[in-house]
Parts: structure tokens; C-alpha cells; sequence
């Protein structure tokens, strides 16, 4: 200890440690994946030597029509890599628009994620990894050098569920130092989602750091909860433990949710520095978030004054047994009556949910409903619903 | 939507949609992997028809001596899952003690991670799959039903570097229904972590959760700052974007991080209901935090009356440019004339830092600076350290 000679020795092990971590992690391989070009294109590359085929798959590439014996949908696409020196195979891709990418490598056939990228998202039980091509849109899911809200994972009493929960918040910059209240918007998720979904699939609190920094979007709170009833957290964050979760849970639209989101309300309004009123409150989802947000406005009279439905699972409940479902076209027209600045839809002209959407718009049309409306390229998928979030946020308690 | 007919349309199109999502994500793979048994014995499963060889590799087998240009290290073994119909691969080990495990796969000598457990953790770059075994010290680690702690991603202005600068934070239950002042635990990564690695690595927050509960450990508020100086955040959570995590990160053992601690502590103080003396604060770290801590603990005086290294980096810096590396042995004698309350060391058997740790007791030992050592099995892995913060949890602020 009395000299640099331990020093020496000491820092030569720790690097070959980490020589070691690093060559075990890639099994060898230090390559860069995915490699972004200034020309927005992408190599990516992956090293397998014994391998016949290598392709990579994602939602940069055009879809293809998959046959299901439940119908027909749209699937990322496949491109062949080319096999070079070293057995590193690449593809490079043209131009690429500003976007967040997922992608994932199918080598002989078996899908495997980029061992170059430890970037990943799960969406329901799959793992991709991700990229951004910035200089556009995605430029708002960048974390930026700009002043940055505070993200909270928190536990809530239900006393409506019987359950302490876990909800995501995200306060914006300044909120711990401020005396100011500040309105709330309730983002709700889809099924097989939960509450980790808008805050990593859906890039929520780059999205407001970024607006609020540009001025476009008010300061808001934005309360993400879990709205699959039967889980008292995300799947590995609560006390189920790990599973490999479902797409469809269990209760998550027999209007359970819907009946106790009060709980989540009061909370809120209990716990943080929020202004509780109805032109301060706004709810908003994606697919089965978007059915939620239909019903839990309409349910709860007078409580919010802007409502957003995001590729919404819209659906008739006249025959459901949850009390929520009970009485639509009353409590609908009520909610008309009642007045609110802003009812949003937005959906992809390819969604298998465009049809459903029409129709409740000819209902909305033929009651004297007003709304918002937004038609976008694209299907069921989160690159809409991060679009949608930064077209609908900035209209907010203005 | 005036009927029902809809609804099931609807109902069956998203599941369809759902099952389709499904049998992308694991390539049409409908197995349970892992399958954790009654005994506590695990099996793997992998489907694929036409690879040669399929292995698992994960921390609950036995280790081998890996040899490499810098010297021999420990690695994870290695297993041979047998081939049974339809493709799918297994192996089934013999009953496991508690623990949380690491596992990936090796198919035809390309490690994967497993496609029906989308629950990893990111070490550095790597990726693994984990899984836990509970019935004893892994309990810890589990979320159970009990109060929960909030864990918070906030970012803070550091006027020592010039930057603002991303940590997490756990509150303890209760916290925000309180009046009460909290002591606090600042817990210190090690090299090629971040803000993120005690909390998910290191199940900091189920930690705390459970031995709260079970009335051992006091509530205290546990800060996980970021020890790279030179990064704002983890890895694909700051500005930098998404780039390949090293395990060696520039000036992170110069002494600027050691030197600008006091940035955190304000913060906290600040931020924060607590009790802003030494006799309620503790700091602990491993590897590199270990590092951190002995030498903020010594730079500082008076500052902390709890002192934890873990598996520490511990290294002469006499001839450091850094200033915190001056005057070791007199610094290090005024903390120990000014007293504290614990001083607490612990260690793996097979560790590469366990000479170094035995040299540096001896020069406690030397001076008569008393300290409390914990000497384990295993090397310089997460295990240890898991293990480490629930002994020294405990005795803090008591």
C-alpha cells in the first residue's frame, strides 16, 4: 500500500476483468451494432461464423401480411445480412426516417436479440432492442441536455381493489421547488401493457421534458397506472413475481377498472401539488387505455375536461355486467351536455380497430358530439401512439 | 354498436392479434422456461429443431478458470441441454439453494438470451436472463405483500461538474405520509455501472422493503448516485443516447467524483426530509464504490459515522494528481480520531481484490483503526454484494 506498484498490479487485473466481462458478454464479439450513418442509414452487423442464414427483423423495414387462423396481420419484415470477414455478417439499410426503431436477428431461423446493443424494450413478453434516427420526430424521445421532470415508481392504497398498487409519475422540471399546482393527465395503456408501458415504449417523460422545454406542452403531471385489475404491479415488480405475461389478462374490461379509478384520482389529488378540478384533469390511452378513457369519462360526470382515445378498442358494453357499461348513450349524452374543451381520436387508416373507430364516430356525429379527429398512416402500433401523445399533449389546459 | 356482435368481433380479432403478437415474440415457442420445481430444482427449456448443440450457462453452476492474455479469472460453467420432441431442448438441474440467478443460452456457440423469460438484467453491456429461488436469503429479494418503498429517477444540478446529473432514490414506506426526518445510506456502484445497477442488480429497494417489515432494518432513505463523472446518466438514459456501456469509464477513479460528492449530499439535504447529521449518514459501496466510499468517508471529516466497503477497490493513490488522494494515512488517522460508529469490510474468499483488502486491514490494524469484517465465499460478483447490504443494513442508526 506504500507505493504505485500495487496500483499497477491492482488496475491490470481490474482491466482484464473487464476485458474478460466484455469478451464473455459479446461471446467475442466487439463489433458495433446497429451502426447509425450522417446519412440516417444503418449497418447492422452480427458475428456468427457456422451460421447459413442471418436476417434482421423490425419496424423499419415494410411489413408483411402474416395468416393466422385468426386472420390476417401486419409483421415487421425480414432483410438478409451478408456474410463478410470474420464471419461478421452485415445489412445496411437506406435513409432512414426520424423514428424510434425496434429490431431483433433471426439466425437459422431463431429470433435472438443484438449482443452489440444492450438497449432492449419489452412489449408485453418480447424483448427487442432499440434505436433512434433523430433529426425529426424522434428528436422528442432523445433525452436532450434541457431541464428534466422526476420519475416515480410509488405504491397507492386501492381501496376500491383491496391492493396497494404501483403507479408511474412523472412530475415535470421544477415541481419539487415550485408552490405552483399543476394539472394532471391520466395516460393509460393497452392490454398486455401495464404501467411501465408509456414511460418505456412510449418514451412519455422524453416527450414532455422535450415539449415543456420547447414551450409547446403546459407543465403537467402524468399519472401512468397499471390497468390489469388482477396485478398489483407490472409483471416482475409486484408480487406474482416472474411470469411470462399475457397479452390478454384476465378483468382488464369487465369495467372493474373503470368503476375504481377514483382511487387513482384521489390519490393523485391527495399526494401531489395538483390543481383538482375538471379543466385541470385530462385522461387519455392507447387501444385498451383508449376504451378505458371512453368510459371513465363518460362514467364519472363532470371530471374531465379533455379525453383522448388512441387507437381506442372501442367496443358496445350494453350487454356487460360491470355497471360501468350500463346506460352509454345516457351518460355519453350527459357528457356532452356537460360540456368539455377537448374529445381527441386518433387512429392508423391500416388499424384492424379503423372500422370500430368510424362507427363510434358516425354515433359521436349523429348525437352533435364534437370531437377532435386524427387519421394517420400506419396500424396498431406505438410509433402512433408516441405521435399521438405529442399532438394531444400540447393542446392541454390552454 | 348497437349490439353485441361487435363486441366479439372485436374480442376476437385482439386476441388474434394478441396470439399472433405472442408467436412472434418467441418465434412459436409456447414452452416454460425456467420451471422452477417444487425441490427447487430448475429446468431449462429451448426450442429449436435444427441446432447441434444447445447449452445454459448461468451462475448456478459451478465456475471454471478462464484464461486470458491478463490472467485467470472465474466464469459462469456450463451445461448441455438434451434434445426431446418437437425441438425443444432441455436441462433440468438438481435442487438450487435461495438465490437470485443469471442465465443465458448457448445455441451452436452463440449465447442467447431465453425467449420465454423476457426478465433481464443488464450488467455493464451484458444481458442475462434471472430468475429467483426463494425459501431463504433470496426471499430478500423477492417483492412481497407488504408496505413498499417509492423509488425515483430525479435529476439534480451538480455545481462541482457543471452538469446536471441523474440518481435514484428510495424512500422508505411512509415517507410521504410523514413528518418524520429520515437518516440516509448514499450506496455507491461499482466499475461499469450506474444509477441503475444498485436498484436493479442489487434489489436495493426489495432489500429495504422486507427488512423493514421484518422490523431490521431502520427506514432510511438510500441514495444511488451515478459515479462516472463523466456521464449525466445510465447509459441510454442521458444525453450521450444509446452507446456500448465499458467497464473502465474515463475518470472515475481521478478523484473528481470523490471531490464533489458534497454536490450529492446538499442535494439530498435539500430535497429531502432527513437528518442531516453524521450520526445519520451512512455511505457504502462496491468495488470502485468501495473505493469511492473509503475515500469520501476519510476526505470529508466528521461527515459519515458508517462506513461500508464492499469487495472495495482498495488502492494507494499517494502519488494520485487528485487531491482526495492526498494525505491518506493522516486523513485516515482524523477519522478515526473523530470515531464513528462502524466501519464495516466484506469480502469473497476467491476475490482478485481479496489481498489487497487483507493489506489495507493490516493497515488498520497497524494504526489501530477498529472496523468490523465480513470474509465470504465466492468472488467479485452481485451475490456477494446483495448479501453484503443485507448484513449492513441492519446495523446502521441504531
Amino acid at each position: 500500500m506504500k507505493n504505485n506498484k500495487l496500483l499497477l498490479i491492482l488496475f491490470t487485473t481490474l482491466i482484464g476483468f473487464g476485458s474478460y466481462a466484455q469478451q464473455s458478454l459479446f461471446g467475442g464479439q466487439q463489433i458495433v451494432s446497429p451502426e447509425i450513418l450522417p446519412d440516417n442509414s444503418v449497418t447492422f452487423r452480427f458475428m456468427t461464423p457456422n451460421a447459413d442464414t442471418v436476417k434482421v427483423t423490425g419496424d423499419f423495414l415494410p411489413t408483411v401480411k402474416i395468416k393466422t387462423e385468426r386472420g390476417e396481420f401486419d409483421a415487421p419484415g425480414s432483410a438478409l445480412l451478408t456474410k463478410g470477414e470474420n464471419g461478421v455478417w452485415s445489412y445496411k439499410t437506406g435513409p432512414l426516417s426520424s423514428e424510434l426503431y425496434n429490431y431483433s436477428f433471426i439466425v437459422d431461423g431463431l429470433r435472438t436479440i443484438d449482443p452489440s446493443n444492450p438497449f432492449i424494450i419489452r412489449d408485453v413478453a418480447s424483448l427487442t432492442n432499440l434505436f433512434i434516427i433523430g433529426g425529426g420526430q424522434a428528436d422528442l424521445y432523445k433525452v436532450m441536455d434541457i431541464p428534466h421532470g422526476t420519475v416515480t415508481r410509488r405504491w397507492y392504497d386501492s381501496p376500491g381493489l383491496k391492493m396497494d398498487r404501483r403507479l408511474t409519475i412523472y412530475t415535470p422540471p421544477g415541481y419539487e421547488k415550485s408552490t405552483e399546482k399543476y394539472p394532471v393527465l391520466y395516460l393509460l395503456h393497452g392490454a398486455g401493457g401495464d404501467e411501465e408501458a408509456w414511460i418505456a415504449l412510449g418514451r412519455t417523460a422524453q416527450i414532455m421534458d422535450n415539449m415543456i422545454a420547447q414551450g409547446k406542452v403546459k407543465p403537467m403531471i402524468v399519472v401512468m397506472p397499471n390497468g390489469n385489475v388482477i396485478q398489483d404491479a407490472a409483471p416482475g415488480e409486484g408480487s406474482e413475481g416472474f411470469y411470462k405475461p399475457q397479452f390478454m389478462v384476465p378483468k382488464t374490461m369487465d369495467g372493474t377498472y373503470e368503476a375504481n379509478f377514483m382511487d387513482i384520482i384521489k390519490f393523485t389529488e391527495a399526494n401531489y401539488r395538483v390543481k383538482a378540478d375538471k379543466a385541470n384533469r385530462a385522461i387519455a390511452g392507447l387501444s385498451m387505455g383508449g376504451f378505458h378513457s371512453l368510459h371513465i369519462s363518460r362514467y364519472f360526470p363532470n371530471t374531465f375536461d379533455y379525453v383522448g382515445l388512441f387507437s381506442a378498442a372501442i367496443m358496445s358494453r350494453d350487454d356487460a355486467t360491470g355497471k360501468v357499461y350500463s346506460d352509454f348513450d345516457g351518460t355519453l349524452k350527459k357528457q356532452k351536455d356537460n360540456g368539455y374543451k377537448l374529445y381527441w381520436i386518433g387512429i392508423g387508416k391500416t388499424d384492424f380497430l379503423y372500422k370500430a373507430n368510424e362507427e363510434y364516430r358516425a354515433k359521436l356525429d349523429g348525437m352533435g358530439m364534437k370531437y377532435q379527429y386524427v387519421e394517420s398512416e400506419g396500424g396498431h402500433i406505438w410509433r402512433n401512439w408516441r405521435v399521438y401523445l405529442s399532438q394531444f399533449a400540447p393542446v392541454l389546459f390552454k
